[in-house]
């Protein structure tokens, strides 16, 4: 099977070169371009990399990057293929793609280490005879899939998802705060917590720990990324008619957080804001 | 090793049954009589119960009642035994305490079923000397200790866990409402989250799986005891200086759930405010 | 002088009214046709309506629609004279509007009554060449003009403006249901507040009486457009960098209004789910 | 008449003067003694005060201070006169306060300047006879006088007006934030929306005038009166029920000013947090 891949960013290109492993034809484009993974063939648009291919696979920054991948001049829209974009954008954008037949959105979760590991969680919504023809897509880049029903649908997951993820980095960080102007060690206050309430699972404790530390360089999931993602949730609850005021307070953290100048740090360095609030060193 | 136990709620008379149990003498009193385990012996007032006994065990409903039992006629100030208080109180109350000698603030997490089963975990604060003495106790009722410094800093422990419940209650009512207005099925959102960003950790699938199902009566627990809980965060937040707009966004959640006249309900039932406000019904 | 006016709802008909009475020739256009004053001769087109103008004036529901009205089929940008732009909408179509010379914003102040008898505010922003030749259109339809500098700057001042407004009845709500379930007559309430702390301006007083009296039908502002306006209030918050909380909260209530049905009630009706939070009726 | 005077701070020394000046009798306490304005019997305890006096006034910092002057030793329930209550206190004190007879809350609006001008608003509130009573003493200290029911009413009503006063700060606050970051002048914006919206009021536009010019030194109202009075209003929102989510906001600013050490500053100030999240420095 030969796969046109779009996007060759951190993510993007782990899972190109993951598709090349397991044995796939992959054509690749990037906008800036040699970031082509070894064995794939490097395009000059997406359309290019799209001719003589069976399917195409997006992986890229925002709904501005697919909009011209897809609408702009030598894009996608007019190559008439199964397309499957995997990055995370807005329900806005998301329905309009499934206006044409032949689009899915499989939006993942997980950071680069995930995707080179074939790690990635895969949330994806389409027809269902496209979502079969993908199975061994999936199946090479991630550990498995959960198919939400529509494209938009698969897309609202993921908001909701990096949602939560928000949720966890603004409670960690006022419940910290609270602790370690009473007199607590943050770090021994998370790491008990976190095995009372969470059971110790993986993505709570990182986010508790790197809150506890005060570790937000370097970035894992960049913080501008969370800014974006949790600005894709308000507009969607925006249209849907839903408050969510978690989802503003996140929001107006995030908006601090950028407009003092911590765009290189990681989505939990959120909680800076938190400690300052608080009369707290951004970071211990 | 005798045991005075002040507290015969549903949490305490689990505990003090489970003393009994592993052969500690036990020496009960509680307001409303006639509420002591088999094997207890029921006293008239806190004060006769601490006669005689080792160290005093209490487990009440709230402030108002420790500070009854403590300071008010026939209270156990004038007992001048160890007294290991597992109630969730105020940081204020904890502190004042904690300002005579032989005080142990020892918050439980963990609901009655857990109480009975020994299951419940424990954040002790105190003189090293009384933690020590505890131990034979702690083991009897619990399944594991954490030593969190002084009482006051045990009793933060459980304020800000206790917070934490809210903030899984409050993240979850919201990405469940957007995903109900966008199509989702809430159960397959929430066990596709939760077992991708919280391995499938037991209290947050339970909160998650109550929001997704409005499953909201009968109380695990109560909604007004989650109320007074983060009540007491804010309390404590106030005094120390620590905004915390998503402590008080749960109030405001809990109180106008309190005001509509659902003070039978679980916790998690504060998520039907949220739904409210998004237009859908209270309950699907 | 010959004015195109193009949008003739409420607002728009009432100054393309006054416009003829002060002797203006007027070329009107609506998307619903039959809606000129007396005087003015009706016109299939924006462009057409331009055509033999010396300027335009527009008011317009959103941004969608000065959008269409500028950039559409028959449109305005090919007319090619100066634009005046009085609709509130947004930094970004402001900012976009403003790239072709000879673009004004000047959005008002006032509800349908005040433009009626010529006693609106405007706030004005653009080239001063511009701005000078707009003084006698101006002094047709207001009572006072405030210069704001450039067309952006212009519009930041009237979502500024609403953003106030918003601001007013969040906290006259909040007041007033404090006082009524505190036993006060929030009339009495309100009628004292509003003498001691704002000396009986108009405009709060009669948004605090709205307020107290839940006095929400028929609409004075209906609800949708302050819902449309602290929307572009948040999202020129979000370009810009800065948090607006009191903002979000408000944009909160305004989509719960809307999830609940009230798309006929005044901007006021806003504060019926802050009654409904605290278990009071919507209207008293 | 003779009236006890309890308080003589910035403003209770003003208005005891203004007794003098007017013809009272007045014997006056204080806790640090050598307060007494001319012509006032300085005492040495409240009850001395008290003693051979008509009705007490007391104007104290809070609730703290009143507790101690009635109910601690020396205090005046042993007086059994008349006691008018002109602090700005708890509702749950002033209910306390009310179970006995003769207590009426008149809590006033104004600064020390209003004071010594006798341009206070009081808005009294207690049994018909007793507020009869007061009406000279009133007379001699305000402009005027709003009878709002009983004593907690009195209360209830001064919270929510000084509940107002920090809801225009934080609104002042984040419109010219948002402002000052799309180029406008703070000022300017300020002056306009102030005539526009508000007839130029001088509480508005004076709160204006300073967030707009941060202008937070010297303080007429200091922010730590302010973080006080919106804790109360809080406090007496969840005893009667009532989510208040702007004040919980405006009480996280007040706590995040004073945990940055700015308890010197004015009320206002409380803007200089918003201006931080937005990236901008605390002043101009």
């Amino acid at each position: 099977m030969i796969v046109a891949f779009c996007g060759l960013g951190k993510m993007g290109r782990a899972m190109a070169a993951n598709l090349v492993l397991q044995d796939f034809g992959v054509r690749a484009w990037n906008r800036t371009p040699g970031k082509a993974p070894p064995g794939a063939v490097e395009c000059r648009t997406p359309l290019e990399a799209a001719q003589g291919a069976d399917l195409v696979v997006s992986m890229l920054a925002d709904d501005a990057a697919v909009e011209s991948v897809v609408f702009g001049e030598g894009g996608l829209a007019q190559a008439g293929i199964l397309h499957c974009g995997m990055s995370t954008i807005s329900l806005q954008l998301t329905r309009r793609l499934s206006e044409s037949p032949g689009f899915v959105a499989a939006p993942v979760f997980g950071r680069p280490e995930a995707a080179e590991g074939r790690k990635l969680w895969i949330c994806a919504g389409g027809a269902p005879a496209d979502l079969a023809r993908l199975k061994p897509v999936f199946a090479a880049l991630g550990q498995g899939v959960y198919e939400m029903g529509t494209a938009p649908q698969a897309t609202l997951t993921k908001l909701c998802g990096n949602f939560l993820l928000a949720m966890m980095i603004e409670g960690f960080g006022e419940a910290f705060a609270l602790g370690e102007k009473g007199g607590l060690d943050p770090e021994v206050l998370s790491q008990t917590l976190l095995k009372i309430l969470f059971a110790g699972a993986p993505i709570p404790t990182g986010y508790a720990g790197r809150v506890a530390r005060t570790d937000f360089e370097p970035a894992g999931f960049a913080l501008p990324l969370g800014h974006k993602d949790v600005g894709l949730a308000l507009k969607a609850a925006l249209e849907l008619g839903v408050p969510m005021p978690l989802a503003s307070l996140a929001q107006d953290r995030l908006a601090e957080s950028l407009a003092k100048g911590r765009a290189q740090w990681d989505f939990a360095g959120m909680a800076a804001v938190i400690r300052e609030a608080a009369g707290l060193p951004p970071r211990r």
